[in-house]
């Protein structure tokens, strides 16, 4: 019957397009449902485009900093265009073409749940399929933009990820809603690109609350630098946006309004889940879905529902989902031949999932902050230690400030969690991930060598600091 | 006694540096013996300056990738300027607080073994000092260029990288002999800096013949692209250069002879054992001082003496070479008081020294290459990936072309080695240098992921292309 697969994914962004793939390396057959583009949020809307739009910023700074070089102004026009090229001009046929070379058949339409192994299709020609799953459904449809219940803000219709990644059109003046990555990259994107008032109204104390406070304390050191101004203890109480599109007037907590020719909130995602037809299979709408490590939705009789990537709300970022979905992907073809493929689980989740902010300086993380080691039991000892002051960082250029932090369990001598703040240390990170992940014990990471003169040389540091 | 110290260390570069900290920071007296800067050559003629004449190219060379931004002319004497502010102007008086801050007793003057734990040190006022060691002396006195005896060649005065990394005049018509770690970065330099016909003979077959193939061959396509003429399977057979200074003609094996207003000989180096004192003590002259993993000479009755970085002859990198002098240093002090220190003896030689090469693309890597694990009858596999096709290098630039390769070690399913060959792949080395040196399991590795959208997502693709 051609409307029945072993496994029926529900959203093809990455998450959805790799579990699709291994199952059917596992040698199952696989249908996406998807209501917009195949590639989702990360391809067009997020990670991709505000990476493009970001790129020409960093390598600014870096250049600034680099005596002999100098740029002339950015040309908007060609980054812009470049951002496009990125997301493929909006159209999907190449990861449609991808998704059909698994094999795996892509069915445009919004899909829903409509009890068990049945997922129903709303097609794009106004039409309908039913799709039933032998082995499993997976919901992979991600998450989206929260918008907080601040009286004017939903009319207002302010700008989400969604459309500040998408514009063709530096505003003026922009008013930042969070604190958080989304928040902090788009800001110094817009900015780089010409907005010329930014300002980023933030709740909390400071920019990137969750990660280790040096983080956000050297970026907001350079955005003020840049001019981007940041408002720490700020609350929007209401916004007026008379006209469509119009000037928008955000009424503050503190001080006068503030005016903008455009605003964006970035205060955090929810599962997308709403619609979804949940209600069907008796998980609860609007939350995100529950799941095990290996990706299977709790408390679904029969086991066959799976949910990977944002909407499971574990971690929201693309490559823990993609993680994940290889995971899943993996195990629902195991147990499809009774296996239960036990090595095939979420462990990266359980240590802290790695994240870089793409800002100048660029900030990364994995594993625990001090504050969530301690929080979580750990015997901890923390050493941190200027980055700025290492060889291979006086040599990226003048004036390179960074910080940079390890977090060692003292009871089992391994690290867990490492930060990384500074110009050109996106890269660096992995390093910390497979420490961390790894467990490679301090004693055995002293005898890892950095390369001189590398920025890399902060490990030697941070391990001396610690008394290696 | 004055002239009585527990550990006498013979060369102020890097690796003897780190020797005293270690072993004052052990609780011993030390004096650290230079005839020229403290700091070493790394410091003043070779890691440190050429890395700031390299920035701005590699820089450079990003920005051109980055459509949106362009870059003016390379102010060639703002980047000699940084250089010289890179190399303190060639005024060690801050390595020499340095050490004196330790504290350890800078001696300035040419010093050399004088029979068992004494050194003769001829100062540099004309006069002398004898200096005995009651724990152990530590030769760490470098390596110097050297200039093959092709003929007319050392008559010609050519560069070495001592001199071409502290050139305040660029050539215009650059010759280059070899095709090493020196010989690439070098003719990259002058040639971004203005040497309009920059030529690099090659004796063998490919640019970096010790790297995967593929990293020479990268590099070879971007120097061609850049209009550096690389000329492989090409013998000097002879060298003219009637004027000091002046103009000088190099005859091939093949082809019409070149000619350049400057050479450099970049065909390795040789441990700087001559003039050492090394008979005095029963080891042979101009050969390097074979040392045990705890970094001791072997053949020495009594084993007090040491040797660490290029002297040993064991791995020439300024890194490895202060790796090797904390382990001695450490070795030295706990020997002072009857410890053995197991744990701490040389084991990141024995996986492969890291190493990066700081041209664009970035060729880098650590342990074997695949030939190397082959013949030391490893049981291997190798899988490779184009580092272009990776989200985070699309991202990078137009136009990235990259390689990644990693060499498993089959039975026991950890890394023997990692290439990795790209632009602004320097920071990702470390990544794999943690993974070979730590062997972290395959299986494990898998759980490290790489944030998404970064050039570490090669990681993910090797290890799926490897099958997992």
């Amino acid at each position: 019957m051609a409307d029945e697969f072993d496994v029926i994914v529900i959203g093809a962004g990455p998450a959805g397009e790799n579990v699709a793939d291994r199952a059917v390396r596992g040698g199952l057959t696989a249908a996406i449902v998807e209501e917009r583009l195949a590639g989702g949020e990360c391809s067009y809307w997020a990670c991709v485009p505000s990476k493009a739009l970001l790129r020409p910023i960093d390598l600014a700074g870096e250049v600034g900093r680099v005596p002999g070089l100098s740029l002339g102004d950015i040309d908007v026009d060609a980054v812009l265009t470049r951002r496009d090229e990125a997301v493929s001009h909006f159209d999907d046929s190449g990861q449609v073409r991808w998704i059909e070379g698994v094999p795996a058949e892509f069915v445009r339409g919004r899909g829903r749940l409509d009890g068990e192994r049945r997922v129903r299709v709303a097609t794009a020609d106004g039409g309908e399929r039913v799709l039933t799953a032998r082995q499993a459904v997976v919901l992979a449809t991600g998450s989206t933009a929260l918008v907080p219940p601040v009286p004017g803000l939903a009319e207002a219709a302010p700008w989400t990820s969604h459309e500040v990644t998408a514009t063709s059109k530096i505003p003026e003046r922009l008013a930042v809603l969070g604190g958080g990555v989304v928040a902090c990259e788009m800001a110094q994107a817009m900015h780089g690109l010409g907005a010329r008032q930014t300002t980023v109204l933030v709740r909390g104390g400071r920019l990137l609350g969750r990660m280790e406070p040096f983080a956000g304390d050297l970026l907001a050191e350079s955005f003020a630098e840049a001019g981007i101004d940041v408002r720490t203890h700020t609350d929007v109480v209401r916004v007026e946006r008379p006209e469509p599109g119009g000037k928008v007037t955000v009424h503050l907590s503190d001080g006068p309004p503030l005016e903008a020719d455009e605003l964006l909130v970035a205060t955090g995602r929810r599962a997308a889940t709403g619609n979804l037809g949940l209600g069907t299979v008796g998980l609860p709408d609007n939350a995100p879905v529950e799941v095990d490590d290996s990706l299977r939705a709790t408390g679904v009789p029969g086991g066959w529902l799976y949910a990977v990537g944002d909407v499971n709300g574990r971690v929201l970022l693309t490559h823990m989902g993609k993680y994940q979905a290889r995971i899943c992907g993996d195990v629902i073809a195991a147990r499809a031949r009774g296996d239960e493929l036990p090595a095939m689980r979420d462990l990266a989740g359980g240590y802290g999932a790695p994240q870089v902010v793409f800002t100048d300086p660029q900030l990364c993380a994995v594993g625990r902050s001090e504050k969530e080691a301690r929080d979580a039991g750990f015997r901890v000892r923390a050493v941190e230690y200027d980055m700025g002051s290492v060889t291979g960082a006086y040599l990226m250029g003048d004036g390179y400030r960074g910080r940079a932090k390890a977090v060692v369990d003292e009871d089992r001598k391994v690290l867990l969690g490492v930060t990384f703040a500074g110009p050109g240390v996106a890269e660096l990170l992995h390093s910390a991930t497979i420490a961390v992940t790894g467990e490679v014990p301090l004693d055995r990471l002293w005898h890892a060598v950095p390369a001189f003169p590398t920025v890399s040389e902060i490990w030697l540091r941070l391990l001396e600091t610690y008394g290696l």
